[in-house]
Order: C-alpha cells, then sequence, then structure tokens
C-alpha cells in the first residue's frame, strides 16, 4: 500500500474518481487520432484541452517551461516518426515567466539556494541552459524555424506558431 | 496576416473562438496556487485537467514522451525554484508508447526515413537517447528516485510515483 497521503494526492484522488465514474473512453488508440501535436508551456493558466479544442485521443501534447521547441526535440520525434502525426503547433503565451529572468539568475538562485553540487548537476545535465528568452513572438519565431531547419522533421510536416493570451483566454496565429 | 490554415488550425481557432468568448479567469497569477506540479506523458488519451482534476491556475504541468523526469528535470527547477512549487506527482500511464520500442529501434526508424544527418542531430541534441524504458511501475519508481536523488530538488519537495490507465480513466499511487 502506499503511505500516508498529501492533500494534493487525496485530491487527486477524489477528483480522478468522480472521473474514472463516468469515463466511457477507454476504446481510443494510441496514435493520435487526428495526427498533429502541441508543443505549449507548462503555465498553469493554461488549460490546452479546453483552450485549444482538443478532444481526448486526438493530439499529442508536450509542455514544458516556455513551450520550448529544443526541450520538446526528443518527445517531437517519437510523436512523428514512430506516431504518425504530421503537424505541429507551437503555443507560446503571454505573461511567461521565462520571459522574467536570464539564465544567470536562474543558475544564481540554484547556488544559492541548493548550493554547488546542484548547480553541477544542471550544468552536466541541461547544460545549465534554464532557456530563458526576452520576447514572445520572437521566441515562438525562433522555435518555428528551429523546427522547420531540423534535419529531424521531414518537410511534410507543418509547423505553425501561436500565441496564446493567458488574459483573455484567445490563441492567434503568428507564424 | 497569418497564411492560409490547415483544417486542424481551423479548428483550434473556432474553439478557441467559442472558449475566449466565456473565458472569465483572466485574474490568475503566474505561480500556481496550490504549488505542485505534474510530470505526465503527452499521450494523446491523457486529459491531466480533467483526470486529475487540475483546476485552471492550480498546477504547473509538464509532458513529454513517457513523463520523464529527466527530461522535464529543467522545467521542475525553475518550477520549484523559481515558482514556488513544493510537491511533484509523476504520472505515467498504462499503454504507453515508451514501452514498445527500444532506442536502437528508434534510431534505427531516423537513419532509414531521414537520413544520417538527422541521426546526427538526435546525437547532438538529444544524446540519441529516446528515453524509452521496458516497464511502467519500475519507470515510475526509477524516475522518482532519480528526483529524489537530485541536487536539483530540496527535501522540502514532495514526490511520489502515479500510474493512469488509459482504460478505465483510474489513477492509482505507486510509490
Amino acid at each position: 500500500m502506499a503511505s500516508s497521503k498529501t492533500p494534493v494526492q487525496q485530491a487527486v484522488e477524489a477528483s480522478n474518481e468522480k472521473y474514472a465514474a463516468s469515463f466511457h473512453q477507454g476504446h481510443l488508440a494510441l496514435p493520435p487520432a487526428k495526427k498533429y501535436l502541441v508543443v505549449t508551456c507548462m503555465d498553469a493558466r493554461i488549460d490546452p484541452a479546453a483552450a485549444f479544442g482538443i478532444a481526448l485521443g486526438d493530439a499529442h501534447v508536450i509542455r514544458n517551461a516556455g513551450g520550448n521547441a529544443r526541450d520538446a526535440l526528443r518527445s517531437i520525434v517519437i510523436s512523428e516518426q514512430l506516431l504518425g502525426t504530421n503537424e505541429i503547433l507551437i503555443i507560446k503565451h503571454t505573461g511567461c515567466g521565462m520571459i522574467t529572468f536570464r539564465n544567470q539568475d536562474a543558475l544564481k538562485v540554484v547556488q544559492q539556494n541548493l548550493g554547488s553540487l546542484a548547480k553541477q548537476e544542471a550544468e552536466i545535465l541541461f547544460n545549465a541552459d534554464f532557456q530563458a528568452f526576452p520576447d514572445i513572438e520572437n521566441g515562438v519565431k525562433d522555435d518555428v524555424t528551429f523546427l522547420r531547419d531540423s534535419k529531424l522533421i521531414p518537410q511534410s510536416v507543418t509547423i505553425s506558431g501561436w500565441i496564446y493570451d493567458v488574459h483573455a483566454g484567445r490563441v492567434r496565429k503568428v507564424v
């Protein structure tokens, strides 16, 4: 048996109990039915399924700090080479935390709070690159260009870039 | 103006139009209100907000192929060091694509479909490591251990591991 549960864990279990009780989509196949994938930010204010109309089973959803394409590349290659997706939407958003700090700021926080061994680990495991970026619109364009230039993504894959406004709940295509 | 749109892009815009029309949560703050983060798979059959009861604004959601903790580490560090989260739930799932192939299979597909330059790019950008794993339960335990051992995550952060059953819609705590 799992040991004692935190309030968050108890809440997840209670919510899931209700979800499972009326769940009727256990027949869905592994490959995304609509053959597309969305890369977006981990930001708590984004609910991709609701905001972008992604029905269960339709698309892969990759999320990380910033909706970063480089970070997502491993997952993207698996999605398009092994699971048949042929369209990628990069969706960054207004008010992203990633434009509020620079790499060296984050590294300084890590060093101060967690010490030199933690800083070393960041260097070894992700090159101490937190992938902060200064501007949302250029960030979207850069990531789209990165993916379009990548040899790991065939020309047949359609790639677009979007910005989601977390205050208005509205998304718009940028590129 | 953005150029012509694919059917997927048109569907995203149409769905979002409705979402934005009744959106009333533009006041939410950047840091996750409930101070937790979920790492789960990009799998199309998972809707984390619905299945795990994550209300808008409450938690960071990180998703990648396999719900992989190593891949998520950069984002996790940003979440806990810069945005105040103090609890991590790793949620992998039954029927995951990541247990259906081995690293060398994926690399062979890349080489065959996309050529040697693509294979090289995979080696440079993510060490040609697709992070396939053979067993879900051990995969969850390994990732929880990896995070608990990481110097980048202070002991004060609670870390648990879960498995979501995509056929039953039910999640259970493993560790």
